[in-house]
């Protein structure tokens, strides 16, 4: 099969092109870079060189795409700018894995909040099935030919909340959810703020409290809820490359061997996620590398919460390694390929 | 004035020498360690080549220490090793600035509880002042003998928390604190679990729900609140070598210009706490090396909470700074002398 | 193909279960370490969770392994140790590849000089052959049943300079050669000096100017250039979990366009070495996780010399992933297998 | 005594102010920076909260500049810069302490050939004293009103090196010097290469065989030597945020009695020079922060060679506090006022 990424410039786009470089049964045949068109994959991505040569970035407009025998095209784009690409690939048949925020909510209205502006084409928010494979409750999104892929905070997030939701064994109120990420979060870009001498040993919380991932963590998990749920969210920027770590705290409505069993029938049988044994918290190092969430709770009898931990790499499960997976579920690939 | 440091071989004590080696008025005397007794210190603590060549760590016993001329003694002990050197020296007229958590709590039930044991002359938890200078009420600790420094954690967080639990600002039910230190805060110690290859790139929680600091955070909020507090505290290791960033939810009982009106009233005058405008984030980067504490808060009109965020360099501020600044205080020198 | 791990408990074991644990051939079936006997491999080595759940360190005796199915034993012992599984092992038949010293020198002498003691089996030395594949002159090697893999720091410095010592591209008096190695080089334990406190920001030359690997540099140099070669080595501790950068400086003997002709015939086909541009500086980022060696060079016409840079992990390349490399051309499979 | 900084918004900028801020003697009056005019210090340097909270960024002309009461001028501005603001205010009598490369070379020739262009103003370059305090022969340089700074790489390399070429004690032909910089030497600016998920896990060399700093280098070495000296210069980036560690290879022409004879002769009464036992290898770690240099030397009898090491924090002693230090000697201040 024949895949392509859109816009590869960036952290997660060189991280897709790494993944499906080993990935058995994907091929990848197009990757594009505006402004790295004309220069092999394998100079700006050496991690390349012995494994995957022969790759040049184009500049190739939408129309050659749609035209080209590429079948599965990951968007690896700013925010905002997927739509051009998506809404036409999609219309000419094409599968569709955005990596971007464009299609990740339901409401155009939280949208417009979120990102001051009225989304250009509305119709299709509801039409984007909003992607952690893990968590979905039956097999018709992999029909859709648009996919959200759910962002990395929340994917840290909504993995350990949303089968607690579900169950009811969480107070929906008065969420507490503390993240800490690594600076490839921030995106590969020429930034004072981002250097290394201002991030090393620097650990700091930022865009408090209404950070952007807080619309799709907050729409998610009241879905799960089945009604509002307001969350206080706060991210945070820890000095190391990847990997993200989320400490929720939630105000218990149930017992912590009900939290168990109710993440063991949802994850039982998932090879992505890890469920630890209360007191054994995750470490951003034991997942980063891979496309794992690590989920461990504990409960607190003084404060009547469960104080609940997970880790990721934000840019394998929180960007291209779901992406992939993704792709290995809609076309019946093994779900680990190219994964492990 | 002649100062001695006992037990000097972890990363407090290292502090302190190198605090002291630039103090204007205090002269440092004695340093004693058992394990690296008769070694130079600038052997040990290079820092000081050029600076304190001649002194060498010695293995005085007690009685060494009574006859010497030395007026204050700063303890930087393990816990549970303090109290055999602080209560003979007080009773010999010396003045201890204890660095140990041996003193820090006022009940003694409250110390079995979380140090499993019972304390061994309980009649001196109450004799003890717990000491972060800002919050003084009066000047009356200034006369005792034996001074309990804050830990490094309660200090980033009673420190903006407790004049707003004092002025009624907040709820008191219901706060959530969320801290990252650097890995020195394990001290200086032969361990795998330290290790450089561990530790890097690795953020991880640990000791939830119950870290041994809780008990001076809740008893020290406590008696701000007039009242029983409970807390949700969740420390973490961060990849860095030192600072503490502290993240606190709580319930607000008022406005934001109400919260800084009341840190404005207590710090306005302080030169070791900095009040950041609201979305200034502390940084830890910007208080390692420092005696400062910053600290700033947001409102969050959509939970109806203050986030509220601190930093501290968890060795200076936290440990040897503050322990220096208590001795300045009590002895009528510069607040600042030897701490910028 | 069955395998085993003896003495798995440090990072190259642990490098080699994980490698081991996605190679499409060889299944591992025994992991023995005396201290962890009895635990899950995913508990020590969390990277594996969800990969490979199923095994338990054991404590197997060298009788037990000899009656086993398995056919190839790595061992990932400390030095001196190695010996004792390796030869009942290899006399039972087993083929055995070792990552230790104790078999990298040919001559019983210079293994004197450089550990101290004698040999316990010098017979063994000249049996068991040096590898690093790439270097290897006929296909001889895959008979031996004994294999001694070259260390970490050599491997960094013998792939560039042995094509060009066989070429006499280089004048093989003066070499300097300055290495810099990630901390995770010193192994996996309990020591101050390795802890993260101490590491991190931290840049230092050590065992100047006679490290023990400088017996294996200087003796498969001599080979090379079929005469006594002494070089300067100078091994530095970098503030980095993995990888070695090597800066070799050596009197040319030709021109860079022979060199880089001589590297093009010894690697244009071998998967693992990149000769990168002349400019173009290996850097360890782009080889950590990888089983590659970089390498590229300049000539400075104001001094006659070749400046030669080369970057590997020195887990990977420089131990484990070359260890499976070998395994791979031993039995036949792709040389890449379980590599990439 | 006053003070001004002239381009203050780079690192160097950054850390005179800093130094500046806790000296005794000399009071900062005016620091200038184009693109920071108008804002205060303490928000861009928030390390001066609570230190030094009224000065603000000006974008004073050179003619304000004259006109001001400052007696002293350092020069933290780009190469290139420096000239348009050194000449007019030396001739209006003012002092200035440059940290540029303006005036560092005292040959006009090897400036074109290094910077790709002809000096301004060449007839400035023979009366700027190039200065490492230590290495002066006497106190004529005093008089001087401009002077060049040495720059980082350079201090590392020529404190060691010249009291041994003055001595006659090395060889001066094939000296080999390899060095490792913390990231913060590539100066404080948006450039994605300088990203802290670039730059993280990195060791790298680079700008070889001809470093910019090469020039001053050889220039200075042929002085100490009485004649041409041709060195092989290897710059290397490290993965911290501040200091520089050289190694140095040389060939002896003496004994290491002798080496460290010449070096207590030249810097037994030093305080920023701390001359370490021989294979105590000096560590970046001790230094930063400090304006000392760390040096030792082993002596290798299989080479013949002398290895030599030096440590320095690249902001303080390769450029700022060294600054301050001629600074403080040219106005008779004590030599380590504001320095530790």
């Amino acid at each position: 099969m024949k895949t392509g990424i859109i816009g590869a410039s960036g952290y997660s786009g060189e991280t897709l092109v790494r993944l499906l470089a080993k990935h058995p049964q994907a091929q990848l045949s197009v990757v594009t870079s505006r402004k790295l068109a004309g220069t092999p994959l394998s100079t700006v991505i050496p991690y390349l060189r012995g494994v995957m040569d022969e790759l040049t970035f184009t500049d190739s407009k939408v129309e050659e795409l749609i035209e080209s025998d590429v079948d599965v095209f990951f968007l690896a784009l700013p925010h905002g700018v997927s739509t051009e690409f998506a809404v036409p690939l999609v219309n000419a048949g094409k599968t569709v894995i955005d990596l971007s925020a464009d299609f990740r909510l339901y409401s155009a209205a939280l949208y417009k909040e979120y990102y001051g502006h009225e989304h250009p084409c509305p119709e299709w928010l509801t039409k984007a099935p909003y992607l952690i494979p893990e968590l979905m409750q039956n097999a018709e999104w992999m029909q859709r030919k648009l996919i959200a892929c759910a962002g990395c905070y929340p994917t840290s997030i909504l993995t350990p909340l949303v089968p607690l939701l579900r169950a009811g064994l969480l107070d929906a109120r008065g969420i507490v959810i503390s993240s800490c990420s690594g600076v490839s979060g921030g995106g590969k870009k020429a930034d004072e703020y981002y250097g290394y001498s201002e991030r090393t040993q620097s650990m700091v919380a930022y865009a408090a409290p209404k950070h952007r991932h807080l619309s799709e963590i907050e729409e998610q998990l009241s879905f799960a809820h089945g009604g509002n749920v307001t969350v206080q969210f706060l991210p945070h920027l820890a000095p190391m490359r990847a990997g993200i770590e989320s400490t929720i705290v939630a105000k218990a409505n149930g017992t912590l061997d009900q939290l168990y069993a109710a993440w063991n029938a949802q994850y039982g049988d998932k090879p992505f996620v890890s469920v630890l044994p209360s007191k054994t918290f995750p470490d951003t190092k034991y997942v980063v590398g891979s496309n794992r969430v690590d989920i461990s709770a504990v409960y607190d009898e003084r404060t009547g919460n469960f104080v609940i931990n997970s880790a990721i790499d934000n840019l394998i499960k929180g960007a291209s390694g779901q992406a992939i997976q993704i792709m290995n579920l809609m076309h019946g690939f093994d779900e680990k390929a190219g994964l492990i």
